[in-house]
């Protein structure tokens, strides 16, 4: 059956698994002392183009963004993040658990928080009842498939600069992203500079696995003992490092989050060609979303998955991932036409 | 090198990858609703032998013992735990940040705790003021290696019942006491009635991945709620579920069990013919612990990896996991009669 | 100088000083074990109008709610509140800390929930993802001084059990409420039946404490636990339930929350006659809220003192205490026209 | 009735009474603005002789002490205390809720800890599992009414200095100790250097009141914030203030003390008399521990009451308060010895 659920309803990708089944080649360190984590690291530093970081490797996003966030915050703090974010919509209290932070929820268009709103919330008086606001989280892409580019990471980080505001960007998907802007993850970090980043692995093709990288310069202290007590230390690390080595080493996240993206590309232009919907947002990363009622989406689900985003406002979502095709995509507009023109 | 670190410095047993690379079959439903974890479920009530249990997948050791306590736990209980379980000394504070308990250690003797202790320090007292005992979690095998027989467990289950604390079960190497004992994860359960059980993977062979098991009759309420909160729902959880299915569906863990087993039997007894030490507690499982000084141990680890214990009590261990053989022991002891002739 | 800021800028009221004068008369059993306390519990029974109940005593406003919300709560729970409550403004990051909880502002006219807003947040969905909303806790009288009348919150109720929310009553200052819609604290909750309330008694005369009452049926346990886990329990309880003795004895809440909301009538009237200003939200209980210039602020505090509530939308608040008189809203008035005059 | 029961039983000094009467004097800022604040404030910076701490007020000796400790530890990190501390035996999981820290119980003598067992629990191991001690917190006098002598209490910050662990002193009971010492509060903290003091008030004659001292230089931040979210901010903060003032301004700290040291030495001179009874520990400051049995005590407790301390150990506990006489004491063994005699 055709599935454009989510990329998690998709495996490993080939070449993932075959950097799994290479690195099982009898002992190596545990708890992140092996090689595969020491060469990781290096290919961390490299290709984010500086040596001022500390990245460490997770086991699901939910881990990563609450290590992340618990590792920069103050218990007494604020988190300021979009209304539509994982962090607020998709980790259960995990962030309350962890960062004993309160979530302000900031408004957004298009999955992309609305700056008036934004400074509206970062509380400027010196008051001890009010949380503060102390950090303000991003998703980029965003659950829309949305993306900010350079110019609004660079208005939004500029924002924080001068509100003595953390920047953390929550990048599950950030590849795509990436990708779409023709940007690499250097030039991403030299604009966005944020002060901690979550990195997607599982939605890009690994089997488990994310990471956390921290653009530190020592203000940020004991994070080693906050990754092991946020439980994201895994006793068996070398298996996350080297599918994010292979990830990472030759363009391997590009070529996934390339082909993804065209995926959507393709699939927006076979929608409009149909004159039966437009999209709920632009279409920029590897995701569509439409207006579907009920009775098509239960009519289609018959011969293809995907996920009913939001019952109220009647939005469905298509996400691509690595192992879908155009034929896929070619398939599904000859249901979706019968089921339209039925309608 | 020979290596005796620990079962985590192992890799991943080819039966368990060859499970992972089968299940890497096209889409599947993420966050336990596909397949894989349905079939895992039935067979962890097939294996438990009863219906009556709930089991959740999880991905590290610290995250099944917290997830499985903070499960059972209210806010101002106290747990009960042996002063060298894993939970106490190497979990950092995540069993405070995620219970919210407190940690009262109970003395133990090689490494299994003390029934007086225990019991001295479950509250009876009704006073609000001191935490009282709600729950006791002890650890089979120890993390000396020695275990509970089923005589001490049903003594300690009731205790337990008597006097109204929940019992929990840290089973990271379950499975070697089980072997040990030639007894099923059915007569365990039956013997010991544990409220919860933390049911090692890792540490038996797979790549990554374990399971809790609740025994409840509906009294423990939101599991799924709080195995999200504990940050232990996977995304691509097949690929926990197929390792688990491999490990227990035809007695692998029964073999590698075995062998391991085996292997610190054999160790013992080559140890004993050169009556150079002597074990520090009882080797009934798959590790041995002996006294050894600064200078062997400097001049052993050029060519063996295995862990200094206990420094002030100048203990080492020997942990055997799937990947050592007899040939290895063999090689060791070569190298330890060269250290120790030299002494 | 005359004094409208807020009525914990006042001291202790006459009547609620001798009783604390009185209650100092040798020992007295400690943390709530003393004649006192037993005699406020009685007396809480007898005021309510039922034996099913459980009161507690608490030292402040922030320590009642958090110790209410977090004994009727579970840790993956979210909690609805209004926007602008006490909660999600005034208790800094304590629900998160007390409560794990996830904090829902629910959007607010004068001060009230929209009903529309708190249903959309009601998440029905049973998604582990989403902390579900499993309390409502309303403020009555609002942070706006303006009222639920016994109609509005019998729809609340009705709507919280419909949902399967339970129902927190922050009444901070509830007796003024009481005294405006002529209403004993026995009829209040046998119409909103809620499942926790926190009455306030530092904000009407008492020197310091508040109490927090249970309408339990057995379904809330180890209360008493929590409330020594939050933090709330007095060594020397005597003194706290004596003034609530004296509050609640022989209606000096209603004679000190009659007072002070004829006050808050009066004002508005004389404000009237200026034609100077308008209220900001309905005059209902002892607050009054209008639009007021940094310039004509400035001119009034050298004479009086009273709250700039919120700066960007130039409200000031005036609240009115149990010292206040007419005398002193006379000698405002002079101040007033003074200023208005100028400008 | 005779009561020994716990400084806790016994009301309000009347100085202290008056002190508050006399600061109900109309309005005054509330949160800590006032006036009394401001000049309890100044006074704290006089008699310890120095600039440079930073004082909080709080409302009992739970909030005080998890109000301390969280502001001055981290997540990750382990508090050491004696076994026997108000802050392990009778906080409930305020502790946990709050720091999120682990408590390491510590071995005593005579309630002191042992300077063994303390730096053997310091970890010095650079080790991510297990939770590093940060703190060291002991109480002074302690629970069994010892004091640490002014060389104890140099080595033990020596002790905590040269392993980068910080000192926080539970002087719930201070007063007591510096009386029995003829030391000042200056001197005090020159010998002693604590980062961080819980100085009591409730048990030194206030109606409640405890004060958090921190010797800073800047290297705890947001202290303000924590107390707040601590829940220990009063509204009506100039009660506290105000009685503070009147026990530190001239003396009346160590007159309370010195009677209620006198009262204990008295107690032990009367019963050594008896020859019917030794003391269980060193009588040092208000307190007299006894070996006490059942009958006894049931004799005994028509017409006294004191505290059952430790059933198992039959020790029972006679503290003395500023409201007990010589007079009370001879009373006592009037009963005491036509009980004993009885026998």
């Amino acid at each position: 059956m055709m599935n454009f659920s989510s990329e998690n309803h998709d495996g490993t990708h080939l070449r993932i698994l075959k950097a799994l089944i290479n690195s099982n080649n009898g002992f190596a360190a545990s708890y992140g002392k092996d090689e595969y984590t020491i060469e990781a690291i290096e290919l961390f530093r490299e290709v984010f183009g500086t040596k001022e970081l500390e990245p460490f490797f997770c086991f699901n996003g939910t881990g990563a963004n609450n290590f992340a966030l618990s590792s920069i915050s103050e218990k007494h703090n604020a988190i300021l993040c979009s209304e539509s974010s994982h962090l607020y919509t998709a980790e259960s209290t995990a962030p309350e658990t962890f960062t004993g932070c309160r979530l302000y929820p900031v408004k957004t268009v298009n999955g992309k928080i609305l700056i008036e709103d934004f400074l509206l919330k970062v509380n400027t008086k010196n008051d001890v009842h009010l949380p503060p606001a102390a950090i303000l989280t991003i998703t980029q892409p965003t659950e829309y498939g949305t993306i900010y580019d350079l110019n609004e990471l660079n208005i939004i980080s500029n924002h924080c600069k001068e509100n003595n505001i953390l920047l953390h960007v929550d990048g599950a998907r950030l590849f795509n992203a990436l990708a779409a802007m023709n940007c690499s993850l250097a030039d991403f970090v030299k604009i966005c500079r944020p002060d901690a980043l979550s990195l997607g692995g599982t939605k890009s093709g690994l089997m488990f696995g994310e990471a956390v990288v921290f653009f530190n310069n020592g203000r940020f202290r004991n994070l080693n003992y906050n990754h092991k007590r946020s439980m994201q230390l895994a006793s068996k690390n070398r298996f996350i490092a080297a599918q994010f080595i292979e990830l990472l080493k030759d363009g391997l996240w590009k070529e996934i989050a390339t082909h993804t993206n065209n995926l959507a590309k393709y699939f927006e232009r076979e929608l409009a060609k149909t004159g039966k919907a437009e999209t709920a947002y632009p279409v920029e990363t590897n995701m569509v979303f439409i207006k579907m009622g009920q009775t098509p989406f239960d009519q289609l689900k018959t011969s293809v998955r995907f996920y009913r985003w939001d019952i109220q406002r009647e939005e469905v979502r298509f996400a691509f991932s690595f192992s879908n095709t155009i034929g896929d995509i070619n398939s599904f507009f000859k249901e979706y036409k019968k089921v339209m023109n039925h309608d």
